[in-house]
């Protein structure tokens, strides 16, 4: 997922989105009555940040300033446009769907042309993009490494469960494939 | 963590920050030299946009746009202004290390006078404040139920790996008490 911000009457908002990659265009989507759609429908091309932030682990020194995050992100800005043309966005739909488990989207009802006009479509091009890494272990000053306080990492990782089936699954209907990864 | 939301010559940039929170104020922190710090030096209150979310899991419904995610998110909305008061800027330095691994503050060494004067303290008192939840598993149409889709959740939550000492590390230093539940 990543974090969309854009501007709300000249003031910044920002918000958790479901993003896709297609090409060199980041797609997120929502209602047509969300407030990125809105704002924008209202404008030409909406000035937009989006974030996407993994974080894997923590970073204990011994030093408090030198605690840390180890984590990988990346800031991509520009200027977002309403996607018009139909077949696009059904496209984008498909490929958010199969962003966040792949394979899905072939084993889903896909949008009828209702469900389409209903969805507002973003796309932003791929041309300002920044990466930023923190990896590996704790740096404190020479003075510190004396100091009796633990220092290290604990590892962090998004970890899945077991899929749980909804209450009015037909029992006949098994665990996909594509949600075998999920199962170990 | 959280991803903080400012302006930057009029255009939205969301970063990931690591925040705390004292009473009714959110605080974040970064080095004097970066860029939200900057910002809100050059102007008397920076207006920003804080976002918290934490993923659930994966909801998949029959139906594509049906698909969701279970998450919890806060949103807050505000001014904020640096912190002068080299007390406050401590006692915030502390929370922060706090809030990532409690009780690790008074096991560290902490900001001497140098590191204090580096560290820049962006203070949000908490007034504008809204909070999402997504819970549950999906929801369908009716027309939807009896389609040959698997429909449920997958359950996704942020675990921790056992701490890794760093290379420098003295043996004879063990494991902290409040690292043990990272250990299980």
């Amino acid at each position: 997922m990543c974090h969309l911000g854009y501007l709300n009457a000249g003031r910044p908002v920002v918000l958790p989105m479901v993003h896709a990659r297609v090409g060199e265009t980041l797609y997120i989507h929502g209602s047509t009555g969300s407030g990125p759609m809105l704002a924008a429908k209202a404008s030409t091309g909406l000035p937009v940040c989006v974030t996407v932030t993994v974080v894997d682990g923590l970073v204990l020194a011994r030093a408090a300033v030198h605690h840390s995050v180890n984590y990988r992100s990346v800031v991509i800005v520009g200027t977002a446009h309403l996607v018009e043309d139909p077949q696009l966005k059904m496209a984008v739909l498909q490929a958010l769907v199969d962003h966040v488990v792949p394979g899905r989207a072939a084993d889903s009802r896909l949008p009828d042309t209702r469900e389409l006009a209903a969805t507002g479509v973003l796309g932003l091009d791929l041309v300002e993009v920044s990466a930023k890494v923190r990896a590996g272990g704790p740096v404190d000053g020479p003075a510190d490494t004396a100091l009796p306080h633990w220092a290290g990492t604990v590892p962090l990782r998004l970890a899945a469960g077991a899929p749980i089936p909804a209450g009015d699954l037909d029992p006949a209907i098994p665990t996909p494939a594509y949600l075998a990864s999920y199962l170990t």
